[in-house]
């Protein structure tokens, strides 16, 4: 197994060091030279992208999603025939677009949108970790592939130590993961806004700590991840606000009925949604 | 050591075991006569406390807020000369209230609210742990005691494992609980409400589980502290719903750098908020 890991930050560089311990040879890019050099090091690749003799079984693009394309022009060549490119990216929608373009020229290639569930508050090379994807969630968005690779591919994430790979369109990958992971990034980052979060010294358990543990994020990247997904984003964000209000309003009628039915609604869908999970 | 516990829930029984191992004997009492027998069963007490001779040392209510008046005037008879009466309340102003009114009587007794910061989103004997409070912080609001009776209940916290003893007004605790506590549990309770919640397997990491942890919570109990802290989680939801408003404006405009220096100011606060807390 031949794989190209183009960008080497925290995704590409985890994925780079879990990918050569399960037995591939890791042939690795970034537009940072000292990234690139710290990769070899630290045994998130082999050789450098440069290197390799255009035989790779595998490339991932694991850029920033303004990268992908071109990203994907320079290295996709490196590509044996019948070969499959995934990105890493945080939606999938513009990838799928960018994805169609490319497949229209490399007909020999599978095409294939990926985005691992992992993830950690810090970012770059420095944080990467051989175990980030141990246990998680793989969602693959099939663009122009076959069903033999789709399945090869599938199972070598969970070869990797992925627990399942979800398998489904770019539109309902970013309609989730608005929910999911944006939003949940908003929320903490606007929950430590409040004054009152400078004197919660000694008056935290565990939920605050919960709640504001993914405000620190990078601006730039998440920035970008949510201006691409912004109608999903904002639809969410606004049923969360629309929420919010209910209970204010409760709270400023003193209105403990409704109060209290408001949050049995909460606590009946969070069981029942548990529920869910298990069977 | 002499210790009375009244209200026998997932607070009061997790009390009475720790208190028990640490070598207390723990008279207690539940309205309810099956959680009563259960108490003893478990270890949580050793005898009730129709049984106790008049010579408490400690007595703790652990009782719902509005339960706390009539549980002091019926147990407080049963504290020695120079004994000390403490709560478990998730408020301190309206108890404090309470406890001024119990002081003009009880002269000779030592009134100081108190408010440990544990818990679980499950409730009840049943699901108390003889570990709940281990490395909690405990705020305690002095109301009418001496100092010296103040600095032994502080040590008798931390010899029961409590990792620090934070002593405060009535009137500063229920502002920082309202939110670090109150606020994260109607934000996680309205999170969960979205119909996206029922398709997000498969997509979720670490972030969803966080976000959504407390939306399981004891509707009523949940109910009856956020009324009587109306003011202060009221102001603190406002607060944040004005903040989410500015996310969402930014995504609806498609504003890149409106929404980077939102998500870089929660970014920034974040970290030298946790810095403080190491300094």
């Amino acid at each position: 197994m031949k794989i190209g890991v183009i960008g080497l930050g925290l995704m590409g560089a985890s994925f780079g060091k879990v990918a050569r311990k399960n037995g591939a040879t890791v042939y690795g890019y970034d537009i940072d030279e000292e990234t690139l050099q710290k990769a070899k090091l630290v045994g998130a690749i082999d050789e450098t992208a440069e290197t390799c003799e255009k035989d790779l079984d595998l490339l991932v693009i694991a850029t920033y999603e303004e990268q992908f394309y071109p990203s994907a022009e320079r290295f996709l060549p490196l590509l044996k025939h019948g070969g499959t490119i995934i990105d890493f990216c945080g939606n999938k929608r513009t990838i799928a677009r960018d994805m169609k373009k490319l497949a229209a020229k490399y007909t020999d290639i599978n095409f294939i949108g990926g985005h691992p569930m992992a993830g950690r508050e810090v970012a770059g090379i420095d944080n990467s970790l051989i175990a980030l994807f141990d246990g998680a969630s793989m969602v693959i968005t099939p663009i122009k592939a076959d069903i033999f690779a789709i399945d090869e591919l599938k199972k070598y994430f969970l070869s990797l130590g992925f627990k399942e790979v979800v398998i489904t369109t770019p539109e309902n990958h970013d309609k989730n993961i608005a929910f999911t992971s944006q939003l949940c990034h908003i929320v903490s980052n606007a929950y430590i806004k409040s004054p009152t979060a400078e004197n919660h010294f000694g008056y935290s358990a565990g939920s605050y700590k919960d709640l504001t543990r993914v405000a620190r994020l990078s601006p730039k990247m998440w920035t970008e991840l949510m201006i691409s997904n912004a109608d999903n984003l904002k639809t969410e964000l606004d049923l969360l606000i629309a929420n919010l209000e209910k209970y204010s309003e409760a709270l400023g009628a003193g209105d403990k009925a409704a109060l209290c039915a408001l949050l049995a609604e909460g606590n009946d869908r969070k069981i029942s949604i548990d529920k869910g999970k298990l069977e």
